[in-house]
């Protein structure tokens, strides 16, 4: 194999803002979309951060898995809040687009979203992302995504 | 110019089930999704599904604009059953992928989020889809979207 | 229908610099891929630009219709200078990312790949592809793109 | 942090086909795009396939560096024969979609573009994949892509 070294690996950023977790919650407190679906905020670490969410009947598509657009939303905000992280105080963060393949049913007792920082950068940053259902012990990925951010500088989020 | 025939012009595509229209609306009705997030199915033609929502705080992101995630949950359900119509009586969909491109801030009186086919097929269709926003009369593009749906031969959807 | 406005409806742009079109030819006549694979810039127009090739089996795949590869090359040559019509004289422009699906195998006389500016902005613009194969009189739509750019403020393209 | 598993982790495919490298080196050589660009096939193992391109202005765009579009090519066969190298022996494979985005210029002394399968299945497969930029022994991410690939059943890939 000729490149060992693996982009997924997560890299050992280094937050411009010592306050990025507090920020992160702030922020994802004011998104009535995560409050509404369900979806809990569950790490925060500097490139990375993690949501998930209980799959049931209201955040369904019509064969009972989880929407492919809320597998969508949460990774989304996953991979926002990742960037975030790496953002200066008084910047906020915006999607530019997101790319989501789906590849598995999306059930069982609890889905992981997980966006990590591939590139931060001045005006963008760039990051993947993975779900995984959680069933009886056992994970399975059950999608994964690619996702451009924008910072926004001199707008703060609030 | 040198191609003056666009892909976005509306085909006109055949359904294969006279009842596409009826098994579509049956099967958005079982989206829990769609009800959770307050999306209504507002047209369904061969070829072409449209979902309205409107922006309130619920399914809002941080800034007070639709969340990217719920624009895409409303396209990609838009784009699904679009593909749906031109599917067998017998078959299902599926969503392999969609990326999704956000061009301006979702907000306003109402979203439209349209699906149009591209390319149905046997096994795969392949759909686009742009969201409108709604505001004093004036029509926005605030997102385009590209997918690729599965034609589940055989499942039927409910 | 709701919504009779269609986004690839061909807006009237207007270019900031009236010597965008032969900024395009200077820089297509740099990109020594293009040469390579025998890429002719066809047409430029705001916001428009149309790039065709010939397949033959130096730009084919193992089945011998032109690589995929090679079919996203010349859709995003074509998306990144539509965008690149619409910039000011002072820029550059740089491919941020794209997305391409392949809807038929791409062979016939010429291919035609088109791209439409969907967005301009500041710093980035948002572009739309169409590719078709002309085949006997007939054209096919061989691939759709949506494609991300950023616009480089100060670095000449030369 | 929630979710130790990475989707990355280079997972341990079976591959259907004992001579599944023979049948990627033998279909690789067919491409003839592969071959007028300068790509070369570095590695095959099962799940994963790697290919290198030096740099130089035959592969440019007007700045110099690597084209995205070539860039998309080599990382697009690569992911395209990792998916193949988990197919069975009477199958070939298509791409449906790729999705790529770039993080830094494409030069150096070579590209190193690697796929890794996520997901194989039946009738589609699903890879990801990187390319990085080696330079004066450093290794810099330049891309990372999403894939969507079809198993084409009973067509030989010659």
């Amino acid at each position: 194999m000729v490149a060992p070294l693996r982009a997924d690996a997560r890299a050992h950023w280094k937050p411009l803002d010592p306050g990025y977790a507090e920020r992160v919650r702030t922020s994802f407190a004011r998104q009535g979309a995560m409050r509404l679906i369900g979806a809990v905020l569950a790490d925060v670490q500097p490139g990375y951060c993690a949501i998930t969410l209980v799959p049931r009947p209201e955040v369904a598509q019509q064969h009972g898995y989880v929407h492919a657009g809320i597998v969508g939303a949460i990774i989304d905000s996953a991979g926002g809040y990742a960037g975030f992280t790496l953002f200066p105080a008084n910047a906020s963060v915006l999607t530019v687009e997101f790319k989501l393949n789906l590849l598995a049913p999306a059930n069982g007792e609890r889905l992981v979203a997980e966006g990590f920082v591939l590139k931060p950068g001045r005006t963008l940053a760039i990051t993947r992302g993975e779900v995984h259902a959680e069933h009886e012990g056992k994970r399975t990925l059950v999608a994964v995504m690619q996702q451009t951010l924008m910072v926004m500088h001199g707008k703060t989020d609030g």
